[in-house]
């Protein structure tokens, strides 16, 4: 009877939240929209339609009915699905109604400001002009963290994109990393073959990463490429899967950085159909989305067997094969080790560095242990300290991510926690599927995307992100297969 | 003293109705993003997204807390914006609150569904398959405009699109239309020089149409344009103007389509910056918004002087003079008159005949004397009344345009009466811009375009529609100056 009972609210709560998943949906949708179509003057007015949906959606999750009906259904012994909406919307709405919607409106639009002021700031390798912008929003994250009871500012941050996890949990993750990693990568580049330059006319890039992403599972019918500064994903809802990428001429980043997006797309879209609409018919966590991409750009990105199958059409497609090379060569050149000043072109073993110089700088803005004006300052020790190299100017250091200007603080450590992720998803993967090797050469990919599905995909956010991992690897998050992985790309094992 | 204590009420009002405009415009946004971007399997999600956001746009305006604001101002002696504010938002506020937020859903939703369905109906000639959806549309239309105490279901429907012209106005508009017109188009076709065909690669179109977009007034700092199946414009917020237009190899319809679709974006691109974010801050009804559109396309598209002006770079672009043809044996072909079956494709004298037809079927149906069945019947009988030609299949004939398949029905009316507008205005332009055939030649368009900014654009919906017209061209709306145009077009003057 007591299950009967709930069915009403239970019904009326889904109706509630169908809406919020729509704007949520929505938000992904402008900021695709912004990056790739909008025209540069129409910053402005973005700014508050962006500003116009937050504080819609803050609304809705904020309305006192949702907590009402969760006390409504709250008696019942609810399993499944129905028990993981309540424990995620009651999670949901507790920081909505924590966070006053003023400030979220002004989280807003500093947003959208500050990533403007980001963009012309990194041109012109002007910090000043950007300061007083990264400021404001290190000043409003504060405020917005101050609305939580957390033992530490960065936790309230950080749980935003890695629901569950204390600051300190990643402390324990990184030290070894911090430990370990700039020995392996000074050894690293002494071995190095150098990293993949030469001259690759965009034209065949093109044709390249089109040939790839059809390889790997993308298709017309339910994704977009388009690029953009910055490559990013988006997934505004079913069926609509889009990604970007850049192109240079003398790099084939463009090929990664697709597989990489791809990842997160496919990981949005093999959710299961059946949570649409729901809070928990997306992605559990940053870290798990970035183990996907990571999956994808590394594992596959950089397996030989993968580019041999694909070796003679990608030649023809881009004039002849990359550099002269062979697909061995290729692999050795694209996963060749070394200390790099971007982030985003850094290889799997020195990756892990970038994103522990961010977090600590970081914890110090928020802890207000670092002033903004000493930030460029301590960037170059740190890049010193933890890679061993100079940083010649801020768009090379400081100034080349997006990601503070749009106040995403907490973000950044999800980046190394997913590459670990995904090592350790990979060893379970290589295991379970014997034929993988020869599926990757025949460009077979149905059946890694399928296993995928079932571990990681389909669960969406009904499982907490310890239990998906656990399930889906035996095991707790675990940093052995990713220094296993790193050690090997090293030469040191 | 009055006065002051009406600020706030109008402070509160005006706060109110800022997100509102960003929803709308967001709807815009989604419009042009299905056409132009999204991935087709998108499709299902994207109706759920205008769905949520029309529901949330009627909510806001259905809002009781709108009304009480308007009592509260509504005693004080208001003047200019204010007053126009005031009687713009008791409009609107009246409607939404006479339509249940149901059917407004339902509406959204068949909307989506209705495009969907047409689409793949005119690709098979298929009507049967589109009937039940526009059957559907047909009546979720009659409901609509039972919500209004209208003489005829016809009037609510019309005041959408046109705010404050009744059914007769137009009926009386169009009589003349209706019995000279036929004659005209007639007797001009013996005359035709024929419509323009050859042979015009894409890619040459492509760089003519850039070339003369660039010379009208398109930068890429605040304009986009992409291409589209239905050409169509979208202006989501200030500086973000987007147009888009198609290319086909036998036809140069790209040119004049783009010239049409920037008039539609200028319009929106000049109104005050002080109204944006406001009721009033847009397009003051769709006829006056077509007359824009149709001013371009047929005044400036059409005009020697235009195309001499840019005929040797246009000659550069697409590899030679199209066809061989100087700018007035261009301009001859371009505005040849003949009956024709497609509306988009129709010369400026048959094309209102094409309005007539959908204005009679659109009263037939919704008065209920016209059954969804038997309306492919009475289009090929209207074709032949009107333009006595003959249509050969369903896609040339009922399945050609998509309005219905959105249930836009009371549209198709603004566009005739556009066309006799932008007529009307012209004269009043080539009157008080001695110099405009110079300018037109030298690629100067700036005086026009500041001309029409400060009699039409600027004004947004401060002004009605019949005020505008009376204070942009001294009279009411007047078929004289489009019948002389038409009479001269097709030679018989």
């Amino acid at each position: 009877m007591a299950t009967t009972a709930a069915t009403e609210p239970l019904e009326e709560l889904r109706a509630r939240l169908a809406p919020l998943s729509d704007l949520r949906g929505l938000l992904e949708l402008l900021q695709y929209d912004q990056e790739t179509v909008m025209p540069p003057a129409g910053a402005a007015a973005r700014a508050e339609h962006m500003a116009t949906l937050s504080g819609l959606l803050h609304d809705g999750w904020a309305d006192p009915r949702i907590g009402e009906l969760l006390e409504e259904v709250g008696g019942t012994d609810l399993e499944g699905d129905d028990a993981a909406l309540v424990r995620v919307v009651a999670k949901e709405t507790d920081k909505a109604r924590r966070v006053p919607a003023e400030l979220v409106r002004e989280l807003a639009i500093a947003s959208s400001r500050g990533q403007e002021a980001w963009a012309k700031a990194r041109e012109h390798d002007d910090f000043a002009a950007f300061q007083p912008y990264l400021q404001h929003n290190v000043e409003l994250k504060r405020e917005y963290a101050a609305c939580f009871d957390a033992a530490e500012p960065y936790d309230a941050l950080l749980d935003d994109y890695e629901p569950g996890m204390l600051t300190d949990e990643v402390r324990a993750v990184f030290g070894p990393l911090r430990e370990e990693l700039p020995a392996l990568v000074a050894a690293a580049a002494e071995r190095s073959p150098g990293m993949l330059t030469g001259h690759f006319p965009i034209d065949g890039q093109r044709r390249a990463v089109d040939l790839v992403l059809k390889r790997v599972g993308f298709t017309d019918e339910a994704w977009r490429l388009d690029t953009s500064t910055h490559p990013f994903s988006a997934s505004p809802g079913q069926g609509d899967s889009r990604i970007t990428t850049r192109f240079a001429e003398d790099s084939l980043e463009s090929l990664l950085s697709s597989l990489h997006e791809f990842g997160h797309g496919l990981y949005e879209a093999q959710v299961d159909p059946a949570l649409a609409r729901s809070p928990l018919g997306r992605g559990v966590s940053m870290s798990v989305h970035e183990s996907q991409s990571r999956l994808w750009e590394i594992f596959v990105g950089m397996s030989v067997p993968f580019w041999r199958g694909v070796w003679p059409q990608l030649s023809e497609a881009m004039g002849g094969p990359p550099n002269g090379l062979d697909p061995e060569g290729f692999v050795a050149t694209l996963a060749s080790v070394q200390p790099s000043l971007i982030r985003v072109d850094a290889d799997p073993v020195s990756y892990p560095l970038h994103i522990v110089l961010r977090f600590e700088l970081e914890l110090a803005l928020m802890a207000g242990d670092l002033a903004v004006d000493d930030l460029p300052g301590a960037w170059r020790d740190g890049m010193r300290d933890l890679l061993g190299i100079d940083v010649p100017d801020d768009r090379l250091g400081v100034l080349q991510d997006i990601h503070w200007s749009f106040g995403a603080f907490g973000y950044f450590p999800t980046y190394a926690l997913g590459t670990l992720l995904a090592a350790q998803i990979w060893d379970v993967a290589v295991g379970e599927l014997p034929d993988l090797d020869a599926q990757l050469e025949a460009g077979d990919l149905a059946p890694l995307r399928d296993w995928l599905r079932e571990r990681i995909h389909r669960h969406g956010r009904r499982l907490e992100v310890r239990d998906l991992i656990r399930q889906a690897t035996g095991r707790e998050l675990d940093a052995g297969p990713y220094l296993a992985y790193a050690r090997a790309r090293a030469g040191s094992e």
